[in-house]
């Protein structure tokens, strides 16, 4: 059996890919730009915490009802390790392959984290009144059934396909928050009076890889000829569509 | 006339030097970590927007009533430039006196863009209900009038002495929430397994500086002896205390 890192994600129905999560595309994003051999490993939902638990990999939060296992893990059989959450990925491959470009560079590790915060703030939560509908639509059966009934759980049952109507007001307001939240980024990369497409300057950090993993994933889930995605792509001087591009060449399943 | 830098301060009494605000310290400690000579002004609250028009300082934002004026405020002779905002003070000085130590590195520009918008959203909302007040209780009875209509109007009209009075349990949760809100920091600086106490590790840097900023707000207001400062100095390993000491050396008004 092949010695390569294995890489655990959730598939879908938006691309013959399968890949569209935005927290697993930032881990392959990196693995991609890093040029590090992976096999994927595709986990419906109901099947995340016990393939977790099997190999070991950590819950990524504890939450009132027990610990919360997320997707993407990586476990690599060169080291023995399993490491879950995205960015302790990176800093992990920036750590074990040092030969391979780095995403994290360390004076910027305490910057990282606190960027990963405030795009959390800026971003996550204004994307879940009309993304996790459109997400929870293309996901297998097993996979739909577990996302929905825990996402109306957490919504007071309120049904996903009620969350964001296309067409109804509440859409509107959700879209605009969205746009509002990627204008603050935009003006994050511009502080200094210099417009930058990359956070660093000059290099690929993984901020931006942040950012890519969750606008592929407006891209593919809403779809790239939907009228949301034609808006998304002109947004901030087409800043984000500007970044897409950028990272088009990293943008594969190598196994798909 | 004196060319020095002209640096606008609100004055309070807590401490005999007058300075207490937390967004003018992040000014006072970088012009003094850069050793850039300044003359502080002190402004009293009443007076700050006409002041500002005065020297032809931006305001910060614009709010439904028109546009918001704040300190700091510095006005550089040797240029002819005034400049709002704390943070657009420090990038004017890195780029201005290229021979003192930078605090916002051109690589971390937008990092710190990021930390600042994350910092906010962290720090700044949750100390609010216990430290307005405080602060009012030290201003100068113009600012005093001043300051308490405007945060009070802001409040729905509770007065501030009722926002979370000490030994109630609206002030124990409030100072909970700032402990938590730290917490995260702490974690930021300890992302990637190594516990640091400066954010770029090695050097000093405008997160820092923005920090100490806003724990000697709080040292100073609620002063050294007081039981809450006792307690917060204990926070996170003693973190913070620590930091402060670090600054020590700039904690100074020169011209006091």
């Amino acid at each position: 059996m092949s010695n390569v890192i294995q890489f655990y994600d959730i598939p879908g129905n938006a691309t013959p890919d399968k890949a569209w999560s935005p927290n697993t595309w930032k881990t392959r994003y990196t693995l991609n730009f890093k040029g590090i051999p992976y096999k994927t490993i595709w986990v419906e939902y109901p099947d995340i915490a016990s393939v977790c638990k099997e190999i070991g990999a950590e819950p990524t939060s504890i939450r009132p009802d027990g610990p919360y296992y997320t997707l993407p893990v990586i476990h690599d059989p060169s080291t023995g390790k399993t490491i879950s959450d995205s960015a302790a990925i990176a800093r992990y491959l920036d750590k074990t392959y040092p030969d391979t470009p780095v995403v994290i560079p360390p004076e910027t590790d305490a910057l990282h984290a606190a960027f990963n915060f405030a795009f959390s703030e800026a971003i996550v939560r204004a994307l879940a009144p009309i993304m996790l509908p459109a997400t929870n639509a293309q996901l297998n059966p097993r996979s739909e059934e577990f996302f929905r009934r825990t996402r109306e759980e957490s919504a007071g049952g309120v049904k996903l396909e009620d969350w964001a109507p296309p067409g109804s007001e509440k859409r509107a307001k959700a879209w605009e928050k969205i746009r509002a939240g990627f204008g603050q980024i935009a003006k994050w990369l511009s502080a200094d009076g210099n417009d930058k497409l990359l956070f660093l300057g000059d290099k690929v950090s993984y901020a931006d890889i942040t950012i890519v993993g969750w606008v592929i994933w407006v891209k593919r889930v809403l779809g790239p000829d939907s009228a949301e995605w034609k808006d998304f792509e002109t947004w901030d001087d087409g800043k984000w569509a500007k970044q897409l591009a950028l990272f088009e060449k990293y943008e594969v399943v190598p196994d798909a």
